[in-house]
């Protein structure tokens, strides 16, 4: 490591001081890993001598790195390079402009070309015309009034969820209700369980807030509730953070039977589960998907449904179901965290759900999605002499494919993206890697066109055949 | 403590379990503070006994309490109610309504009749109309790039600030500017100073990452630099936050010498100052207010600026300049907050600016603001045979009284309250509480009409007639 730090070239033209020039240099070597987390930084004096500069160059640039957040000190021991998780700038959110070329199975937000833009626009204007300043004001905290209630008939009538409208807190989308549900109850030194793999954004919020994650496997009917009950039993966790349809990433959702006890394992053992719901709405088959909130009499669910990959991300719009003890802590959350959302999409999405356009938009995005579904099916059938397996989930925007013994997931991923197609590579979902964990990707059809999909399938079997020769 | 709780009376009817009912009376109780922050629950042996129920009642009582974050158990020693911060529901952000007949001295927003509604709605549509499903999809994470682009052009000639489109981050309003900031800097344990008094709801997000605040006095000329050195040198807080135009809540502005010595101090002892600024525009002298970023040539201080007191609340729109080494860290956390702001929002922004109507804006908002000022100032006048005193900010929002001695500021404001009137008591600025810190309150003129601003002074001063006779 030292090494590498001594081949550092000062410029002692350009007038930049010479520690911001070397904290600089010590940023990129951690963020490529030429120094690896944890490792200890080089002691100052020494490396002073190495480089020729005073004491305080090297101690300032250590702690611009630890005000930066790259290393922390202990005292009497030195700098460490800080545990930082696997970078989350996910391709699942690169807002997509009319010029890429680059074909994204990594995107699960439908395509802007199929927004109902001109009905929201209308309810934009419709909104503004009649509050007029009112619109642009603060609006109440846990949110617009008439939004929260048509949400709870809406809810009742469609979801066969009971709740009322002061349970409702409206948040700006899913990340920011995982958000706002880890800061109201999570603190340092909290445990949380979430699936194995799971969303590593979820992942990133929760160790934000100081907590251990602890991962319990799942497989096609949901949780592995043996396992579960076992971790319980030793974290004891405050939270357990499920997606019970078409989770994200490997598409599985949970039997009837699996919800049920997980919901008695909660009762049990006092916890409370995050079911983070955002397109139960999209089964192709005629099976109906079930909600846990829908069986939920103890109030232990804490539900969380965004808008954004079924009607517009950019809406930045979703809603938690509160537990009503949790009411209060929540809402003072979202206050300290934005003071309210958007009171003007608020009153175009009210409008949006009086006028029924919701319903009518969930059947002709189901319709689209499993068109595309069944040709990227189709031509997913095309893999199998790769020795490639992947379970139809008959629902859902995305497959999850297991790659031959010893193919990376990873290094295909890069091959992929080196010929114009990106796909997620495994390793990003699960929170504790081993080499066995590098053998899956995600490909989701949600914002790709036909022909996109088939020359996504092509590129990908070249990719394949270039590694696997 | 234990016979408060023993007066419970349990609805065996109601068919809620026992121990729900516990728990929301015990709530109440804490809420209330008729059990004091910092007090050990009750034994559960013991409690169970007096109550006449079952041992496991109370357990899930009590757990139901920490898990909703009222209490915290020591293991082995019980359960104690946790210290919160006293609430911050504050009606700065209270929603106006056209039937309310409380008149709002607490609000700093403008009134919404005089929002820039047309204008903006005419941008909104021009977005939409532009850029269609786009305008509604994800958007870089760090905000849309043309509004990034004409805010540094803006900031460069109005606000004499140097910086460029990469070191600017877009945040949905100033709340969530601190949020964001606090998780890219703040871990458990840290210090940040804080000026003394401060804004509440930025003590609340500092806590809520677990650091320790360090308040600092501050006086008429800024900060108090000599204390502060004192405090830095025991604490080395990472972060200073400061707002040096027409502070919260005092409306003191920094002299330029403290602006300077502030950042030789950030220099000398390492850390980044937190500069909010929300109003330095609204002078109404022919004084022109400065900037610490203005000054910032070391890069060491974190600009947040709002859209809400000069704009409209409810666009939620704010920037934060970021130090070039922070960029990274500050983007991510964005992310993870909620991927990004509103991008049809930030469009409608982008071509308000453009078109130079922000200019004009702050002009108009001078003149209705400074008319406003004045008449406030010429009532308050009258106050004087109360010997109540108060400093002459010359621009911002809010006038800073300081009551006679004796005279309680929460007292007054809930006498003010009683009569239709909201006051801000000093107390809710003040994290570390003595009897002498009851004495100031904050009125503002923001969001009232002059007929307004004449009948809250008359019921100011019937109140104070009323306490002090």
């Amino acid at each position: 490591m030292k090494h590498k730090i001594v081949r550092i070239q000062f410029d002692t033209k350009s007038g930049e001081p010479l520690y911001l020039q070397l904290f600089q240099y010590l940023k990129e070597c951690i963020l490529n890993e030429e120094i690896i987390y944890g490792s200890k930084l080089p002691a100052i004096r020494s490396l002073a001598k190495e480089l020729g500069v005073n004491n305080i160059t090297i101690i300032n640039a250590y702690k611009q790195l630890e005000l930066a957040g790259y290393v922390t000190s202990k005292q009497g021991s030195g700098y460490y390079v800080s545990k930082r998780l696997r970078t989350s700038l996910s391709p699942s959110y690169t807002p997509k402009s009319k010029e890429q070329n680059v074909i994204n199975f990594g995107s699960v937000s439908p395509h802007p070309e199929i927004f109902p833009v001109e009905t929201f626009k209308q309810y934009i204007t419709e909104a503004i015309d009649r509050d007029k300043g009112f619109a642009f004001g603060y609006q109440e905290i846990n949110g617009y009034l008439p939004l929260r209630e048509v949400l709870t008939t809406f809810l009742s009538q469609t979801y066969n969820i009971t709740t009322c409208k002061k349970q409702i807190q409206i948040v700006s989308g899913g990340q920011q209700g995982l958000d706002i549900i880890a800061k109201s109850l999570l603190y340092s030194g909290d445990s949380v369980i979430t699936e194995n793999p799971t969303y590593n954004g979820a992942v990133e919020v929760f160790k934000s807030r100081g907590c251990r994650t602890v991962p319990v496997n799942i497989h096609s009917q949901g949780i592995n509730l043996i396992e579960l009950e076992k971790k319980v039993r030793i974290c004891k966790p405050k939270l357990v953070y499920v997606m019970p349809n078409y989770q994200n990433p490997t598409t599985f959702c949970y039997s009837k039977s699996t919800l049920l006890e997980l919901l008695k394992l909660a009762e049990t053992y006092q916890f409370y589960i995050l079911e983070e719901d955002s397109m139960c709405e999209l089964s192709y088959s005629h099976k109906t998907n079930l909600t846990l909130k829908s069986f939920d009499t103890n109030d232990r669910v804490i539900y969380l449904k965004s808008f954004s990959k079924l009607l517009m991300p950019g809406l930045r719009m979703g809603f938690i179901i509160m537990p009503s003890t949790l009411c209060e802590s929540f809402t003072r959350t979202k206050q300290a965290t934005d003071i309210s959302s958007s009171g003007l999409i608020q009153r175009a999405l009210d409008l949006y759900l009086r006028n029924n356009k919701w319903y009518e938009h969930i059947l002709y995005m189901r319709e689209i999605y499993k068109n595309k579904y069944e040709y990227m099916l189709e031509k997913l059938e095309m893999l199998e002499k790769y020795n490639i397996q992947f379970f139809i989930p008959e629902g859902g925007l995305c497959f999850w494919l297991t790659l031959p013994p010893h193919l990376s997931a990873e290094k295909l991923s890069a091959e992929c993206l080196k010929n114009g197609l990106i796909i997620l590579p495994s390793p990003m979902y699960f929170s504790h890697l081993d080499s066995f964990k590098d053998r899956h990707i995600r490909l989701s059809f949600a914002s790709c066109s036909f022909n996109e999909i088939e020359k996504g399938i092509t590129i990908l079997r070249h990719c394949l055949n270039t590694l696997m020769n």
